[in-house]
């Protein structure tokens, strides 16, 4: 039923997004726009896209499906231009990694019966660099794919229908939907997702000063440094936003860990040492 | 010239050594002491080992190269008792993860020239999980191995050329090596092996308190969640010994990251996040 969809940023989620849709049997129109001209052309030359648009809204107002893959700031924004110049048609969805300001400007914005309907998206799914260049048609399979819909959203039959067609999308490339409550969504990912890349950010830029001088002695940490250390390439012009839309519950976390590693200073030669170790095998079990 | 060792503990370093050494294409005599009867015949059925000594020291006395691959404590232990008993005719060398102890140990115990040689080792290979049953032939291929010889040791030309022949095996079995001095050793494994370990094990705890009654949670982390906490699942009896023997060293690298941490969390809409990020960047530069 959904024939047309335009991808509104083709980054590495944008991008990987069509390529999946296309690995899936997705036979429709996809249109791409890209705030920069190279990331379109190389997504149209992959086949993530099949055409160019150099208008986003006019993209998104001949499409069905409109897929916002930009940084949560440009989403927003490009969400304030969309809601005047889409209607009841439409179905607006988002790859973004904070859900509250997004799903509260969804509630202001669409979801009413004459407009759009906005279904909040958020793939678990990335690689510590980002770009077209790295799209991959299998970068959601496996992987969760969040969803923090309004139950209190009004929409035609037609974009509700739109809705269970992109959910369905969803699942043909790879991804279990998990729905969740935008306020807890926000929560959880500061400690599955937001806590592990500023952990391994810090750890990162701590041996740059410690051992940085003397590259040969990285290697001397093996794979597990390596593992610890990956997140440590990824970009500021990624996490910013991120820092920025969901604050509180990062420093809440960040200081749960500080409190966590001091103790485990306190005790490394005390009980409480093996009941750190404990617990964290717990977390691993299988 | 080597042509009868002895691996005492068929753990998963000692008989990923033995599966290493016929991979590299040794051919002399592999005796094998456990202190659990059960490993040591793991390691013989596996072909890491091609007897079972149930005597260490006797062990040691019928070979020319003695490999220590028990915790630090044992290691410890077994050094006191075999500096009794070994002559200017062998080689002892060992896997301890700190060298600090076991150097000044060997110091104390061996490397005259009518004692038996001490080459204190540690190759920076592993899993999170141990036991001869997970021993594999390729543990050593392009890790790391350190060593943090004695410049002062005083050495029979007999076991200066076991020596010689150990660390010849030890290239064969895919290492590189790398020769430290004892303290800066155990100050860079403080940073580049201790300190992620700690990391891992005090985030999994945290995260296991945080999200652990939700298990279908965790999948939502994906892949930086799984690497993240991968090295919780790592044993207290395995780390027990190195936190007791690299204490201060590790206390000062916990609480460096304590601080980075509170740092990054008090600059998370300030320009000092990009800061962090970019030196963290440079970390995983290539």
């Amino acid at each position: 039923m959904i024939e047309r969809i335009a991808i509104l940023g083709t980054g590495l989620l944008g991008a990987s997004a069509g390529l999946a849709l296309r690995a899936a049997g997705f036979r429709g129109a996809i249109a791409g726009w890209s705030r920069t001209p190279e990331s379109a052309q190389l997504a149209l030359k992959m086949g993530a896209i099949d055409s160019i648009s150099a208008d986003a809204l006019q993209a998104a107002r001949e499409s069905q499906v409109v897929l916002l893959a930009v940084p949560i700031y440009a989403t927003l924004d490009l969400m304030e231009k969309l809601s005047g110049v889409l209607g009841s048609d439409h179905l607006v969805t988002d790859v973004g990694s904070t859900k509250a300001q997004i799903s509260a400007a969804a509630a202001r914005l669409f979801n009413a019966p004459d407009r759009a309907a906005f279904l909040p998206g958020h793939p678990m799914a990335g690689k510590e660099r980002g770009g077209a260049a790295l799209a991959d048609a299998e970068l959601f399979r496996g992987a969760v794919w969040l969803f923090t819909d309004d139950p209190d959203a009004q929409r035609s039959p037609h974009s509700a229908a739109l809705v269970k067609g992109w959910r369905e999308w969803v699942a043909a490339m790879g991804s279990r939907t998990i729905d969740l409550d935008p306020t807890r969504h926000d929560e959880l990912v500061a400690w599955v997702s937001h806590l592990p890349q500023f952990v391994a950010t810090a750890l990162s830029a701590l041996l740059e000063d410690e051992v940085g001088d003397a590259p040969e002695l990285r290697d001397v940490g093996g794979r597990a440094l390596r593992e610890m250390t990956r997140l440590g390439a990824s970009p500021y012009s990624m996490w910013r936003d991120i820092a920025y839309t969901n604050t509180e519950l990062i420093q809440a976390a960040l200081h749960a860990l500080e409190q966590r590693l001091a103790h485990l200073r306190e005790n490394l030669r005390t009980p409480g040492l093996r009941d750190e170790f404990e617990q964290a095998n717990k977390f691993r079990r299988e």
